[in-house]
Parts: structure tokens; C-alpha cells; sequence
């Protein structure tokens, strides 16, 4: 048995994954990012004792502790290098956690373990080589070429979020322009149909469903009212169909993968927006009559990232 | 001995390369684009014998022949797939040249044999993973990683040209919007001068060196020109150093190679671009205090697509 831990903004989440990549048991607590990173790694710890407890697991059964982390980290070391959002800064999560559970510890980026989860066990299974875009708060990216995990040279590899793809009208928090994360996150989705909202005089059933009031705004409601047809919210969906589309044929035009995988709150909009992005997709393919890599909803859903995490910590076990 | 073979949209250059990668002979005929593919077959027949001849070499000891094609190939069956300039579709160009020379010939796209010929005995040789960027009448592209050349899924990886890195105010030739071609190639800095030209009413020294007639303005003028300070030439360079950077910050988010190689006519700016464009790249890259692949100027200058094809060729027979 393995634990797999998702270290996220909002909660962290653990669960004891076995050798084939089924989840046995998960549970979650808030992360309350406004810590220190001890109180933080104290919490971690915690979970992962409390995950083996409420399973009525031998500690002596789980043989590896996997991390995901929403920031730069050195597998090697098991150091988090920056996790902008946590505000941590050179964290030596892997050896802390490592010490206090007396097991053998591996961490690497939330997406790329999201990623690595589609890839063993979910809808990437079976190709070489694909990618995988997380959709949510910002976009992440996690790359597998050649059956294995794709770092880069310095470890910085798959930051697809800050791909520029366009000219946009605020500039990323990286400080670039044009960042894929200011076009298809959830948060640009918000965004833009604000603008929308406050710059056009159209009838739109988005004012009904969140009474006026815009902090109620959020992707599913845009989402929602998109599929019943409402144009304000059919164009903020479709600009960012657009912009992952180009995205995603850059990403054709690079690294050719198998298989691209949405994953991420937004992909939650299921068909409606893949059917949207596969369209957007094929128009614009530089080679057209030939095969590319097919474009995919995510399999494992939340989990991806604890099953991944645990699974990249089996790996590393045999390596 | 190997021969390598460049066939390009001006030219059809041909080298004696050793085992090493030394050019031992090279000679060149006009490719005259608007004949047959059979007709411009028969040519590089030609030449191949042409040069074992000229060297007076044996034909025996010609192990087997490269060549580069400015599109899309198949290296599996030596088939050409399509290749807009020279307007080639299903051309079998391996085993038409392969039966008339008696010799085992490889086929492959002309820029990623370039950054083969680099990685073997130029700039590049030495890192395990390197991307060169061809700048000339369009950008081209080939990706080196784990020591290897990389394909994709589907063979048409590494069309670097085409990725969209913002946009522009013409459309590419294949159908897009603000891919880097139309910003980073020696066409796109002409047209873009051209335009300054036109539309600004400022004295400019590149006027006196095209002697007023636009048709004689080339990238040579133009950098010769932004070298002297001319301000319109240098906000023409710069344009192109900026959205060159983009596309390397774009490259060092999704793969993080050790090596950035500049090659093709722009490239021979030298220095002088080289310097703007790691300046640009500084600025915009996400991990400012983590180290990144360096950017270089391609070493073999026209002479990397002969001894990329001959040293692919070298490769392909121990395979």
C-alpha cells in the first residue's frame, strides 16, 4: 500500500492508494495557506497518520508517502524550491515528512502527478506519451514522453500555463502578457465574463443566477448558462475554447503527444467544452489530413493527484 | 564515407561528410523549384554522383546518403508527405534515389537534420537535449532529446515555426495568426521594416542602402543598418527579438532543454541579436533565479543540414 497526498491551495488531501492504483480510502482537511510551512508540514503529517488509522492499516503496510506540490520542486532532494501560492520557499517537505512517518518520501508538481495518475491508471493509459492540462484556479501541465514522467534539463519543464498564445488585455501574475493561465483558467473564465457583464447591454440569464450580485459568479453558473444557450456566456466560453485550442496546437506543433487530456474544475464542463476545443482544434492544425494526438476529458477526477502521488512514490521505490 | 544532401527551396547542396562529421567535398545546383519532383530527383541523383565523382572517390565507399526536406517526411519509408515550397505530395524520394545509387538512403525534415549536424560536431554536441530555431524565408525547427532526434507521436513534432506567440497583423501562409514565422523569419523582419518605412515619416539610413527602390531591402541591410543605430532598423530588430524570446520562454516552459541553438540567414546577426534576444528572454522567463538553457549561435552555419543528413545516415545503418 502507498499514501498519495495533494498539497493544494485549498485542501489537503490524502489516501492510501494500493499496488494497481485503486483508491482504498482518502480524506481531506482544510490547508489554511495563511501558516507557516511547519504548521502546514505538521498537518501533512498528521493526515497521513490519521488516513492509516481510520483505514485500520498496519504503518507497516505502507511503503511509500507521495507528495504533489502546486509549485517547482527537485524530486531529487525532496525540496520544495517556490510554491508561489503557499509563499514557501526552499521547504524540505520530503525529509521532514519523511522523518516523522519513518518512511520513504517522493514529491514532485501537483500537475505532473495528476498526470502521472492519468497515465497509469486513467484515460492516458496505454499511450506514450501524452499531456495532461489542469484547468482550474490557473492551468497546469504535467508531460509524459516515452512511458516516463518529462522534467526538462533544470526541472522548470511543463509550466504550460505560462505559454504565451495571445495578447491579453491584463497581464499574467508571472508579469508576461499573453499567458495560456489568462485565457483558460477558471479565473480568466470569471474575468472575462465579468467584463462582459459590466460592459454590454445584453439580456443575459446570468444576472438571474447570481442575482446580481457578481462574487456569486463562477464557472460553473458561466458554464451553465452557456449550455442553455445564453450568448454572453457562450462567448466567454468560446474565447476560451479559442485560446486552449491554440494552446493545445502549439503543443501539437512542439511535442506531437498521443493524447492531450483536460483535467482541472473547468474540464468539469465535459463534452460541451471538449466538443468546443476538438472543433476549435482541427481548424486550426497545421497539417490537417494527417492524424494528431485526440483530446480527452480527465478519468480520475480529483483524484488524479493522490493517485498519482502515491504512485510516483511506488515507482521511485523500484527505480 | 557518407553523402549528405540538402535540398532546399533555392539550392540542392551535396557534401562527402566522413565518419567523424569532417565535410571532405560539398557542391551546390539550383533546385528551380518549378519543375517536376521527378526532374529535381534526377538532379540530386546527379549531384551524388557528381561529388563522389569531382572527389575522386569510389562509389563503394559511400556507406549511405542523408537528405534533408523542407516538409514533412516519413523517415520510415523515405517517403516524401508533403512539402509546400517545393508543391511535393507521396513523393517516394528514398527508394527512387536509393535504386538509381544503389545505396541505403535516409530521409528526414531539413531543420531537424540541421540540429542533428549541431548536436553530432557543432554547438550542441555535448547536451543530452537542445532545440535549434532555423530563421530564414520561414523558422524551422528540430528538437534533440535524450541524445535523440524527436518526432512526436505522429512525425510532425518540432514545426516550431507555426506555434502562435501572439498576434500579428497579417496571417501566416498556413492560415493562422501570430505564429512565430510571421514575427522571427528574415521574411516577416522585411515586410515589417517595409511597413516602417511606409508608414513613419523619421530619416532612416536604410533608405540611402536600398537607394530608395523597397525591392532590394534584405535582412543583411536591416541589421547592417540597426548595428549603426538606425532607429527604425533597430525597433524592426527588436520586434523580432521580442517575440523570438517569447518563443523560447514558450520552449523553456513546455520542455526545458539544456541548449537553444539560433541558426538560418537571421542568425548571422550574430552577436548583435544574440544578445537582445537573451536580454528578452531574461526579462520574461518564469524562474528568474533557476537556471535555464543557454542560447547560442548555430556553429556549422549552412553546412549543418549537409552533415546533419550524411551523420543521420551514419546513424540509421547501425541501427
Amino acid at each position: 500500500m502507498y499514501i498519495g497526498i495533494d498539497l493544494g491551495g485549498t485542501n489537503i488531501a490524502a489516501g492510501i492508494i494500493d499496488e494497481v492504483g485503486n483508491t482504498i480510502y482518502q480524506e481531506s482537511v482544510p490547508t489554511n495557506i495563511d501558516r507557516m510551512p511547519e504548521e502546514i508540514i505538521k498537518d501533512i503529517i498528521r493526515l497521513a497518520n490519521q488516513v492509516i488509522e481510520n483505514c485500520s492499516m498496519k504503518k507497516e503496510k505502507i511503503k511509500s508517502i507521495g507528495i504533489g506540490i502546486p509549485g517547482l520542486v527537485d524530486p531529487k532532494t525532496g525540496n520544495v524550491i517556490q510554491c508561489i501560492n503557499l509563499n514557501w520557499y526552499n521547504v524540505p517537505l520530503g525529509s521532514m515528512v519523511g522523518k516523522a512517518l519513518d518512511t520513504p518520501v517522493f514529491i514532485h508538481n501537483d500537475a505532473t502527478l495528476a498526470c502521472l495518475g492519468e497515465h497509469e491508471v486513467g484515460i492516458m493509459k496505454g499511450h506514450s506519451s501524452g499531456i495532461l492540462l489542469t484547468l482550474g484556479t490557473g492551468v497546469g501541465g504535467g508531460i509524459i514522453l516515452n512511458e516516463q514522467i518529462y522534467d526538462g534539463s533544470h526541472g522548470v519543464a511543463s509550466e504550460i500555463g505560462h505559454m504565451v498564445v495571445g495578447e491579453n488585455d491584463y497581464n499574467c501574475s508571472c508579469g508576461k502578457n499573453g499567458c495560456l493561465e489568462t485565457f483558460a483558467s477558471a479565473t480568466a473564465l470569471i474575468q472575462f465574463t465579468k467584463k462582459l457583464l459590466l460592459e454590454e447591454e445584453v439580456q443575459t440569464s446570468i444576472n438571474e443566477k447570481i442575482k446580481g450580485d457578481l462574487k456569486l459568479l463562477d464557472g460553473r453558473i458561466i458554464f451553465e448558462a452557456a449550455k442553455e444557450g445564453d450568448l454572453v456566456a457562450n462567448k466567454a466560453v468560446d474565447r476560451l475554447a479559442k485560446y486552449l485550442s491554440i494552446g493545445i496546437v502549439n503543443l501539437i506543433n512542439i511535442l506531437d503527444p498521443d493524447i492531450f487530456v483536460l483535467g482541472g474544475g473547468v474540464s468539469k464542463a465535459g463534452t460541451f467544452l471538449l466538443e468546443k476545443v476538438k472543433l476549435e482544434v482541427s481548424k486550426n492544425i497545421f497539417f490537417k489530413s494527417l492524424p494528431s494526438g485526440k483530446i480527452e476529458l480527465a478519468q480520475l477526477g480529483n483524484e488524479a493527484g493522490i493517485v498519482g502521488a502515491a504512485l510516483f512514490g511506488r515507482n521511485k521505490l523500484v527505480e
